[in-house]
């Protein structure tokens, strides 16, 4: 496996561990100093801080989708270009549905492992 | 100048050329495959989407300030992670802030030069 493959499988497996609301398998995704930059919420900086923002958000009811358009590496750093989707549905049972772009820098780890260092989502509306 | 401080005084010449509303001068600053990215605006790709991007932003009563956090060089590509503020005047001379996150991708040309190839701000509200 190369590095830009190892990189799409670890985008993925963090989606699917945000899909089922597993939050220590997302937080094994991020490094320690990590920066979450979202629309509609200030930075949060930090492992603690980006475990909190996830444990706030409704996973039962909210599924997201990626759509990888580029993912470039140099040395230990890459980044990665996407599309998102995110369907929600409120307690009401409306489903309301969110798209926008988002970039990661990633970071490989002592451990070989590729972690995000910067994970930025500006929605289109 | 090393790349870093080469780094810093592009963005900063990016950000007065859009202050100053000097189009030409922004354009000079991205690659011809830059893919812009803003909160309320979907994906923007390509340096003539981005110039009529731009020219459709009303400069003349606005301005834009960042904090750079961090900048980091992997050889010809490197990233900025920055913080902004826009402070705009409508129509009726109501002032309004924005402020949020901004990640730059920046790429070194063949002619030495640093472009913004990734451009994403997620405004915080």
């Amino acid at each position: 496996m190369n590095d830009v493959e190892a990189i799409h499988a670890r985008s993925r497996s963090c989606l699917d561990a945000m899909n089922r609301g597993d939050i220590d398998a997302v937080m094994d995704h991020y490094t320690d100093d990590a920066m979450l930059m979202f629309s509609g919420v200030p930075l949060v900086k930090g492992a603690d801080a980006i475990r909190r923002h996830w444990e706030s958000v409704d996973q039962a009811d909210r599924e997201a989708k990626l759509e990888t358009l580029e993912i470039t590496v140099e040395g230990d750093t890459a980044y990665e270009v996407a599309l998102f989707e995110v369907v929600s549905v409120d307690d009401e049972g409306l489903e309301h549905q969110t798209s926008g772009k988002n970039v990661v820098v990633w970071r490989r780890g002592d451990d070989g492992r590729w972690r995000l260092n910067v994970d930025i989502c500006a929605t289109d509306f």
